[in-house]
């Protein structure tokens, strides 16, 4: 067990464990929870180790976070996490099978979804976090359409919906929202390098919205020196 | 008729009349056939001065490019320019609608498809070649769906499709290319800075392909003095 560490949530006071030999979260957690605008009930499909309900849960509009997780252990380790910043009445962590959501709630229960769900880990500067789990890499549990579907089941008309992803899977995420009515409304690429193609994609979404898509600019990773970008460290609430 | 002009078409020793009082070209056709590989027989769908054709047809694995217009007398403008160059063996100009296509061609009989189809004019530094004409301007003739079923019937198997249009309709871009079956390949943004969002859309599907999208670095316009930068006098074919 001495691969298991606390460390700090970015951003916030809270603390989190995460196990480096084989579960911690990434850089695209991190972006996610910046990107997304919560509020009311948040659901975070495919939690993990609880980074985005933690760094989300500050935001005084949400009421409560439930986070997803079909690996048992690292459900538990989330789940202490929670425990950990006495945070059991704002965060609950579901040790269950997504696709299984519509057993426990009602439909059009909740004002947010947010996902960093399993992908291929990608070259470049940007690694997802799970990078030793076939689960999470392969999409073995989940698909990009899972996901779409129980979103669309999740949330109220209106409702936000926030995404992390590859951009080499902006066909299916795009069409995949579509489908299920969950309109893509707002892209933001993250690129390593200010003149390079984009190495994620973050995506908002609106449940049963009108077709109007629009773009922020692009969050890069590196200034031509090669370090840190400010807004890199704003995001993780570091000094320069 | 003095608002007409004879212009060299940018990165040729072709020349182009065009309509300054109502019909011109601009940049989007221009990044267009920049970002077009064509071979073999070509469709341009949607021509208007017949740019593309023009900026095309020297490349020598061309062998001929049709270009439809629906707008007699922008038709009949592009036909002139085509004479003017002595074209007329490599370049023929339709004046019928798009849709209309099917009655004269077979079945995938075309090795490429291009189009910079109508869509509303933008802000910023990107803007429509058809400033004055609502015809092109709001999709009257055709729509997004219209150019992706006709392009899957014109192109063979593996046949490939290269559009400019505005970002903000990727979503319906995506989904009919999909739906007829023309698989998203590359992506090219275009943006007026090198930090900031798109502007316009260049992307290119092949008939038929496995879903594999990938990106290109953005085309960048301005540089942080406010000057072209040298990709884009290199695609003007011109000098410093």
């Amino acid at each position: 067990m001495e691969k298991i560490s606390i460390d700090i949530v970015p951003g916030t006071d809270y603390k989190i464990y995460q196990d480096r030999g084989s579960f911690s979260y990434g850089t695209d957690a991190i972006f996610l929870s910046d990107f997304a605008k919560p509020k009311g009930m948040v659901m975070d499909l495919g939690t993990g180790t609880g980074i985005i309900p933690l760094r989300l849960i500050h935001n005084e509009k949400v009421q409560k976070i439930y986070g997803v997780e079909i690996q048992k252990d690292v459900a538990a380790m989330a789940r202490r996490s929670v425990l950990l910043n006495n945070l059991e009445e704002k965060i609950e962590i579901l040790d269950m099978d997504l696709k299984e959501l519509e057993n426990i709630f009602s439909k059009h229960s909740f004002d947010c979804v947010v996902s960093n769900p399993p992908y291929m880990k990608e070259g470049g500067a940007i690694v997802n976090r799970e990078e030793n789990f076939a689960i999470s890499r392969h999409e073995i549990f989940c698909t990009i359409e899972d996901i779409m579907k129980v979103s669309a089941y999740l949330l109220k008309p209106l409702g936000k919906f926030y995404l992390v992803h590859r951009p080499d899977r902006l066909v299916d995420i795009l069409c995949f929202m579509r489908k299920y009515e969950i309109e893509p409304k707002y892209i933001r690429f993250v690129q390593a390098k200010v003149d390079k193609k984009p190495n994620l994609l973050l995506i908002e979404g609106i449940k049963n919205a009108k077709a109007d898509l629009k773009y922020y600019d692009p969050l890069i990773v590196y200034n031509d020196n090669g370090e840190y970008t400010d807004e890199i460290y704003s995001i993780y609430g570091m000094e320069r």
